[in-house]
């Protein structure tokens, strides 16, 4: 088989993005680090690109879609919980009371995210993730949750991979919950999803090989968490990071302090009509700090209102 | 560019394995795997092939060449540690009395790896292995310890990759001490390895970004470990499974159970003359409960001496 190395130059790699000053940066970048005569040339085996997923490759409106599956774990689990329906936070999910599970703060979630992600085999929790995703619509798109991936995300990052650039997840979702559909949604295959996990154990019984998954923390994967996952799991540091939120700006941080002319790009949610405006203000990828910084050391952003002419590839004519 | 999918029938793609059922096994098992007309195939994606690497693509003896790194730090990082002269295990290094240090056990071995590994950043720690690597010679070849690397493995290395195996280390040696030298050496980048680690931090200043190595174990990659370390880092089981000691046999099981057809491969070391001759009762490597497993399940054994014709690459004519 023959492998496209580079588009035709008449091609348009990112289609749906409009012409600008971020899509030129991504373009001029790309080109700049992949020509064997520039001085910013980057050998292949050094083009590591990393890319935050909640937000960033995917929608995370009205909450993280993991805290959907979550609670429509616990509605299921709950005939064997009878005890769930007088215990917070379990009681707040089974009436519909978010409000009342937010404020059950950090242990509250954790317990939620223990009790629906742990107890079972790595496989069993796979086919759950698996099973889930097929049954489960969206509220305001109604469509299945990796429906909602950003088509110009998914041409930049086919775009890269036609350069020669390694493309990995680095989320603060967890790693087992992304790994079941990240291949097929993006092209990125699990060991190049790194993420928050939970500590596991081996268990063997007569040729019966399993993982069995632990309701204990091993890794979280958001903030300063992000440089240290990727020096522990890929071990190189990313010549290109993208995120769209104040858990990256480490992770960006990181990519910028390079010995190679690195890329640094922020998606700022500009869109209230085609998907959702938030930034500062927002309890969900809260985006101050790295605008800021942004701003201040001349990283790309993103305004999805003006750079993308469409968001999800459904919409794509 | 094109990428070679096999190699032209006529040329032997394992010219260093001596024709005989070893050499056989392999053949077919990845001639059958990769036959899309075949029941046993495997696509792509689901290739996954996971070595050991301390006596299994280098050798091992007379001790575990990374002990060799930390007594060579040891002695080089004496002069600003006087009290190194009368304090366990380090006493025991700088007198070159190895059954000393044997004596301290786990915990002496422990305390030396700390001392030697932690407290500098992961780009100065790199940069002290990279010398060292330049700077040191193996006690019997006389010859860089990373010459050590076996001819065969490296032909079955490359054999998979053009049959489009992913190929990975899953060692219980420091992952951090591998990835320096493995991309060259065996061609596998340093995401594609997993290894024991110690815990680090992230530190930002001005612009700076580092990762602080900090004297704090974070995962064992041995026995049980392995599995747990291929699930964490990789996410997919492997198919195909290559080990050389009991540390491996969890590896090996957890390979075996497969919805795919799959291949367990044990290489026993029975060349006194031209490398070690080791296995039951041996403290480093050993391999007794793996050769017990490996005849009642079938798996394939490597027998070094009569399944390989050269040994290192620097023997090849
Ligand atoms: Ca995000
Ligand atoms: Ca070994």
């Amino acid at each position: 088989e023959l492998i496209a190395t580079s588009p035709a130059p008449e091609q348009d790699p990112l289609p749906s993005w409009n012409e600008g000053s971020t899509k030129s940066a991504i373009l001029d970048y790309v080109t700049a680090v992949t020509n064997p005569d520039s001085a910013d040339f980057i050998p292949i085996d050094d083009r590591i690109a990393t890319f935050d997923n909640d937000g960033n490759l995917w929608s995370e409106q009205p909450a993280y879609f993991q805290l959907f599956f979550a609670i429509d774990r616990v509605k299921v689990m709950a005939e064997s919980h009878p005890e769930w329906k007088d215990t917070m936070p379990f009681k707040a999910v089974l009436e519909d009371d978010m409000a009342g599970l937010i404020s059950t703060g950090e242990h509250g979630l954790l317990e939620l995210v223990m009790a629906t992600h742990a107890g079972m085999t790595a496989i069993e929790f796979e086919s759950i993730v698996d099973d889930w995703l097929k049954a489960s619509k969206h509220p305001r798109f109604d469509r299945p949750y990796n429906d909602l991936v950003y088509q110009p995300m998914l041409e930049l990052l086919t775009y890269l991979r036609a350069h020669q650039f390694k493309t990995f997840i680095v989320s603060g979702g967890g790693v087992s919950f992304m790994r079941v559909w990240t291949e097929d949604a993006y092209g990125i295959p699990p060991d190049q999803v790194v993420g928050s996990s939970i500590k596991t154990v081996f268990e063997y019984d007569n040729g019966q090989a399993s993982i069995r998954r632990l309701a204990e923390l091993d890794f979280i994967d958001d903030k300063a968490g992000k440089p240290i996952g990727i020096h522990k799991y890929i071990g190189k540091r990313p010549v290109f990071a993208s995120g769209n939120s104040d858990g990256d700006l480490q992770m960006l941080q990181y990519s910028a302090d390079n010995t190679y002319k690195s890329f640094q790009l922020y998606l700022h949610h500009t869109d209230a009509e085609r998907e959702w405006a938030y930034d500062r203000d927002s309890s969900i990828g809260r985006l101050d700090k790295g605008l800021d910084e942004a701003a201040a050391k001349g990283w790309t952003v993103i305004d999805m209102k003006g750079d993308w002419n469409v968001i999800y590839p459904f919409q794509v004519d």
